[in-house]
């Protein structure tokens, strides 16, 4: 998508050879900056320190981050240890442990001095692979809002949207916001609603951001708001991202999609969650054995941002001395769940919906 | 309660009788000043900068405020015109009316030299009835936290709260944290998750504080959390205050409530509203109906909080050019509410059941 007229991916090759390059998401919505990543060790911290986020781009951030691995060391000792070292970042993360995986594969057997170009090869498979995927998932997402704002009766279309699931977090286009986009070049009034998603305020800061670079009508507002904004009818539809979604359409995404999920229910709002296919773990059907990562508690007792003085600035909210817990994710049962966008179409929150869409996967899941 | 071993109220005569003081509950939790307010628009200002925050000692602070404007005019267009100018600070505060009412009836009929003197002892009468009221308040719902304890066949209890309904939001005790203080001091194990609510950060800025001041176990949490730990079982049972309840038991409070309320039902997790009397609004039934205050966008759009160096400092978290808003309360309907606490005894939160603990007001409602 483009930043100030010019297009960009969140990840591409360095023109050089000798790095890939990613936008540091850490210093928006202030600052656009991007960042070179030339070991193994700069991927990781990269994905931990969430200057990357975002299933998609975590995956394809891994894909190169072995890449930059085996071109110091292409034993396998050292593509397990990188590929152990990648895994343990982000441990809710499906899609990282899928392009490891796919990595491993296209290196299997090669010599190890094609090693490296393989990776790097796969790797770059997997961005274009992913732009394609979310391209699908706007089209299909598209074809919802359609259908949705027609049967609306006109007017503005209002979308309500938790984290960033935009193209921030993908390699392009994004999954969630993917329609969004493409809903807004087509000329259907859309106006997003956005969760700030405390505590890291990827909402605020990401979401927000990249909506306003494309010029898409939005709103910022508290997590707190939108079970009262769907209470007065100001919702028609809420849409997500996700970072893992069981066989059954179980949801783990981001803390408190949850709670939007229970309001959409009880207010009669279509709750869809936009994903690709690598997100589906077809290995789990119950979506609460879903490991939940507890992330440090600083982020909840401290808020960083911009001073009118155009400085950055961390600062703490809570009192010194008051613990806090930083569950990260939560469940949403796929009976909250309207349907999924996928790139191959729509479905329903069910293990039939998804098998019907992913046949191949399903037979190997219930084998 | 207590400061560094030092009783407070949250608000009280100024010793040379000239002024009325309050904590200045904006600077908390970093720093723990008191104000002293002299004139009619100090305590207008105290009102709608939130200096003073929390149904009660709003009305509180609005009886004083009457008091410094009759001490300087006491004619009945003085009189009126302060009663307006304090009811307009914050909408939907009912007790604000109430009290500026009773104050109102105090002084009426009186000649103009003794209508101060009549305003300042109402308006200590009217704190000293909210101090009793609060602890009957936490006395009725120690019972509730004790047969929750039994039932759950001890261990410690968890509570989940929103906002702050302590003893900082009234004039001493608190209203939801009323019981939780008294369980604590009795013996009974509580622990007390603590949603941060934003925008204001109450929860994390005055809940937290006043919890840790007492020695209360208490976790800080973002607002997102809360439906994660219900569906894991970690919560027991949910309290929080009220800034209006209708004569049916919908219940208006801190924008975020209604979603704690909804995870509270699809998990089992009772979910109680303490309040006092002349929180509920007899004239009112569908909670809907109640106008929902939107405040500044600055408060989503900007954090205020402590620099590692000790500093005060603002913080912008949303670019600079997105769209916020800011709806202040919402509405849950009475059927997602287990019961009411009040100084009178538990109830339903139902028409009868408010009827059954205040009939003289239920009369007059049904009249």
């Amino acid at each position: 998508m483009r930043v100030d007229g010019t297009a960009y991916r969140t990840i591409w090759p360095a023109a050089d050879g000798a790095a890939v390059e990613i936008i540091d998401q850490t210093k928006l919505p202030h600052s656009f900056e991007t960042a070179r990543l030339t070991t193994l060790d700069d991927a990781a911290h990269a994905i931990r320190a969430m200057q990357v986020r975002g299933a998609p781009l975590i995956g394809a951030t891994a894909a190169y981050g072995l890449w930059l691995a085996l071109r110091v060391d292409p034993s396998d000792a050292s593509l397990d240890a990188a590929a152990d070292h990648l895994v343990a970042t982000r441990p809710t993360a499906v899609n990282l442990r899928w392009a490891v995986d796919e990595v491993r594969r296209a290196v299997a057997g090669l010599p190890p001095g094609e090693r490296a170009g393989a990776a790097f090869a796969r790797a770059g498979e997997i961005c274009d692979a992913d732009a394609a995927m979310n391209h699908a998932i706007g089209e299909h997402g598209l074809a919802l809002f359609r259908e949705l704002h027609a049967a609306k009766g006109g007017g503005v279309l209002n979308v309500l949207t938790h984290c960033n699931a935009g193209w921030l977090a993908t390699v392009d286009w994004g999954t969630a916001l993917a329609p969004i986009y493409m809903a807004h070049d087509a000329g259907l009034p859309v106006h997003v609603w956005v969760d700030e998603t405390r505590p890291r305020n990827q909402g605020a800061a990401l979401t927000a951001w990249e909506l306003g670079r494309h010029g898409v009508p939005h709103t910022v507002i508290a997590d707190n708001a939108g079970g009262q904004l769907m209470r007065q009818g100001r919702v028609d539809v809420c849409l997500t991202g996700t970072d893992r979604v069981t066989a059954r359409g179980d949801v783990a995404n981001k803390i408190g999609t949850y709670l939007k999920a229970l309001a959409a229910q009880a207010n009669g709002v279509p709750f869809h969650v936009a994903l690709p296919g690598p997100t589906i773990d077809w290995t789990l059907s119950d979506g609460d054995a879903i490991p939940i990562e507890e992330r440090a508690g600083r982020e909840v007792s401290h808020v960083t941002g911009r001073t009118d003085s155009a400085a950055i600035r961390e600062v703490r909210i809570t009192p010194a001395d008051s613990p806090v817990a930083n569950p990260a994710f939560d469940v949403t049962p796929a009976e909250l769940v309207a349907g999924f966008v996928t790139e191959r179409g729509r479905c329903a929150a069910t293990a039939e919906g998804l098998a019907a869409l992913y046949p191949e996967h399903a037979a190997v899941a219930a084998a």
